[in-house]
């Protein structure tokens, strides 16, 4: 038995046939292109056997895949577990997040495979594909994520699908921009994945404006179970964040070095995040917003420089500082945003992924501008910033300054395009709910009745409460 | 306090001595039958440091636990929490469905690491285990654990666990016989695992059929959290999907491309089951049902032809099917099994292991009747279907026909033992619950007093509401 | 609306000046620590290009990242989400088990880093780390978050945080005199993290006894969902296990035979556990807090003895007894000690730890003393043992002896270290609860309302109840 409710009156949230639709067709779409462009690379192939000799290599244990696999794992819980039960702190949406998370990332990985195919792994008219793309497509997904937590609650799985669609585009071509053109390294992108797919969320949210959103602010809270039920995506993002900062940098020190950096960065923030949290509230209890969050803005702000001789005291220092702005952001700036720029950030990215993305870059952008062949050695300090062909002569304080450029192209990117898709989706035609109705799973899903409706219907005065 | 219930009246579920009985009789049966036979394989055992001289390895890195560890843990995360969480989608049932699970899941490694070892790993007179045998002692398992999932909350632990030890026995026969003497492929185990598991499990539940369950209807469905758990055990299966393909595969490319096969299948799989989730419900909304199983279809069916040259657009179009087949299945197949062949499949394993499992099974006989040298590459084809020693001279097309055999050997083992097993279990000395308790953990567990009781109590005619 | 609470009448648990020093003072001082003294090993560093040619290594592969970074994440997640989610099974104390562990082990794995690093990777005035570092770091964290257990939901974050400052020194103490003045073998870390952690944290949480405990004690149950909380942190525990015992032993055959070792301990152990959990209740039904916790005593008690050659059916027989013990101690062992000895165990630590420790010790001890070239081959004896340079001559039984006096030095550190810790934490500055507040989140979290409190306030006598 449901509850009655007044469901949306103007708006017609109906997915029968629309939902279906487009992920049906989407779907086809996919085997079509992957039919055309996408093969096996080399080593998943199984002309392996003849590949080894030609490259005389001795061992299986060579192939890419025993590099990268278990990084790649990891990554992958971020995205569907991490990701998806980070928001599943609100108290009616745990539906919504892990599903529609599931939902997006499934289709947004397919299609970042194609577009990061087509600039980054094209030869001779096939897509190549090995664990590294994987690993790319969760990555270039994960910025998707990111920008769900701005709109979460507030928006249909079809404008979901469709924000997906061109921001996987975008970042793609984004990403070719800083790593093709700029010659910009950011392993763990900071720049790509969190600043780019922040600001894309928060444009998008600020044109989806909804000026009576107060009306479902009784459900935009958590209850007891569902802040555990996030505690497990904070979790997870936070201990396989060294794997995500290490899974696409060189074999090697270079891995070795990002994971160690990420753990440092990582511990530091835990401890800040928890003294500003207490500092900053009139009782000094503790917020389970900031430790679901704020704990993780130092594995954001050491995403492009980790891989780099941060050093592990150099890690603290930056986990110690966004620890502190990220949780000062969700005390402070994430009610100033909604009042007055009218951003209504539902899961605070932009103190968890912007801001903490933006330093970020910085910290990159000075790193590398730090660099020294002393610090590095001759042969690392080439290895690690690939200074080789055309970037033979490129020397650390240009390097600085074309990772400065880089934060700028993204920032540039994520506004353009999320007014873009911003603009989009507010068209009235997506099936998006009324503003009474947000952050309900009820719109969407099947919702089981459980213990509180049986409480509900207790007191039901049509039936007597002791039969 | 415990709420008054009339505890099956003509059924004893004391487990007080029947359960630690058989719990403690088969673990020293485990010990005395492990002392006799099992010992390390050359790569865990200490005299490994001259294996390597005689071998001529150069580097520890090529034990095999490198290559398969990770892997392994991937697939121990999704028999433990996978299917233990994937359970808990009944109200009442949570403890019994990750309790059972892991005491069963505990029992049956232990039983496969010992029948698997005297088909695979026997050498004079001892059973050499190493990582792969963890692999494949897990893999059996799993599909007891799928069985399970047709009887969840209707039987016994001492069922169950009896089952267990018929099902791994004929588990390891059945194995047997299609990888030994068929000498067919089947590394994701879409026969040997989700074919035979499923129809056994199915045989099972349709022998211990009970006509009165619609007494206990009302605790065959879901909580709001009690989904949520559900969501765990979905997640970890759908991501840790491709290890368990990829697994056991020959070192190097084939385990990169099980992987890269069932990362597509999945992800194409998630669209389609959302599509036809919202399209055969009247209301259009999604159904939790569908997203927790349906999802995992596709990593099923690219169970035997993942390690082949499937290739990436070939995964996404079995993905595509499976998500249609499965949630199809769950929204017209499994009423109509219930009420028409008295199948009460509880957990719907018929739409998620049965038909993918079958799909699985006929998809790799069809890709390994494709096979050509083109294809893989001379030693590439050799090595990806063993084609040597007494298997030197079979052709794709013949390798395909036993293919198919396979499916059918094990769909037989499965009816003839499920039969049996099912036989045993209906006799009425293992303490399964009368029918309006199913679905009940009150009957084998201590269940804390929770809010609900508390609310229960409150409305307690024998104590005022408000004291 | 909070509910009103007279608030522990004479206790200021106000944290808000109180913990942010702390917390912000102790970071301040990692950083200034981390900089005077922390580098990156070799192998993390960006010399390792160099490092590699002089080593003569062919291969990024033979980096000790890819031998241990797998290890490594799964011993991360066994700190974080094992421990922390294993202690949300109270009711209403979940955010402070999963936060407060959150907090401590942050801190922790900074502080083990020096310490350990100090005594073991110290070179020319730094200390180099690596990923093997990282790894005896969350160790280290480990018999913190044991001794947590004993006190959970009575201390505050202050008093977390001193524990932890002078847990961890005492543990790099213990381990230094173990592992280098008596060159014990403890992979696993059944005397320095269990022994060690287990009685440090008894002896704390005797010397804290709260004579009025039981005036929270309706808060020190459990609910059914928070039950299903902690299984998620019992199963990370368990099945990572193998990893946890394997991380740190030597790279090969080591490696691989400590997975095997105890997995089979676990398999076993959980069994037994079932057993006597339905032997000892009355009524014959199990009960959750056994099966959360005392089917995990068989990896403790195989910590040891895991990578030396105990042989499969040896640890089936050690994970057969170390459940029983267990559960018995859980039944018979923990009333005991709290009505007598005045050791209020919240979590049973003394069952899980403690003793299966110390059964690790002894086994541990007698496997090295029966240890004959013949089981091990001549070099596979030496590499083992490390027996080499100033240990040479060291026979087996010698060894054994060594092994023995690890144990008694371990409890000696562990009661003088808990006893001198306790009395610090009794000083009355540091924030602690009353004891009717004890396990209550509300005292150092802001909780939100839930489903219980509407039920709470559908029930107000000054508020109709149907409106």
């Amino acid at each position: 038995m449901e509850r009655p409710r007044h469901q949306g009156m103007a708006k017609n949230t109906y997915m029968r046939w629309r939902l279906p639709l487009v992920c049906l067709l989407w779907e086809v779409a996919m085997i079509v292109l992957f039919g055309v462009f996408v093969r096996f690379s080399p080593e998943a192939d199984a002309h392996w056997e003849e590949e080894k000799q030609e490259m005389n290599l001795t061992s299986d244990i060579e192939n890419d895949f025993y590099f990268r696999y278990p990084s790649f794992q990891d990554v992958h819980v971020m995205i569907f577990v991490g990701f998806g039960f980070l928001m599943t702190f609100l108290k009616r949406y745990g539906f919504g997040a892990v599903g529609f998370n599931f939902l997006l990332a499934a289709f947004g990985i397919q299609w970042a495979l194609l577009m990061q195919g087509w600039f980054h792994s094209f030869k001779s008219g096939k897509i190549l594909i090995g664990v590294e793309n994987l690993i790319n497509a969760d990555f270039c997904v994960g910025s998707v994520c990111i920008a769900f937590g701005a709109i979460l609650g507030k928006t249909s799985p079809i404008q979901l699908l469709i924000m997906t669609l061109f921001q996987v585009t975008l970042f793609a071509v984004n990403e070719y921009i800083l790593l093709n053109l700029l010659h910009v390294k950011d392993a763990g992108g900071s720049m790509t994945i969190h600043t780019f797919g922040a600001y894309f969320g928060l444009t998008v949210t600020r044109i989806l404006y909804r000026p009576n959103l107060e009306q479902s602010k009784d459900k935009q809270g958590s209850v007891y179970h569902s802040d555990l039920f996030a505690m497990i995506g904070t979790l997870y993002l936070w201990m396989y964040w060294p794997s995500f900062n290490s899974a696409i940098s060189d074999h090697g020190d270079a891995q070795h070095r990002a994971a160690i950096n990420t753990y440092c960065s990582l511990a530091a923030c835990v401890l800040t995040t928890m003294a500003f949290s207490s500092m900053l509230q009139k009782k000094g209890k503790l917020d389970m917003v900031h430790i679901q969050n704020a704990t993780l803005a130092g594995g954001v702000a050491v995403g492009t420089s980790a891989e780099m001789m941060l050093t592990p005291y150099g890690s603290l220092i930056v986990g110690f500082i966004c620890g502190i702005v990220s949780t000062v952001g969700y005390v402070y700036l994430t009610p100033f945003l909604e009042s007055r720029l009218h951003i209504q950030d539902t899961c605070g990215i932009h103190n968890l992924h912007a801001m903490p993305g933006l330093i970020g870059g910085i910290v990159g952008a000075i790193t590398a501008a730090a660099a020294t062949e002393d610090v590095y050695g001759k042969e690392g300090f080439i290895k690690a910033f690939d200074f080789t062909g055309t970037y033979q002569t490129r020397t650390p304080s240009v390097q600085g300054g074309f990772q400065a450029a880089g934060i700028v192209v993204s920032l540039l990117m994520a506004f353009a395009g999320g007014a873009l898709v911003g603009a989009i989706l507010k068209l009235p035609v997506w099936g998006d709910a009324a503003a009474e109705n947000c952050f309900e799973d009820d719109i969407y899903w099947e919702v089981p009745e459980d213990e509180e409706s049986d409480v509900y219907h207790m007191h039901n005065p049509d039936k007597p409460a002791s039969p």
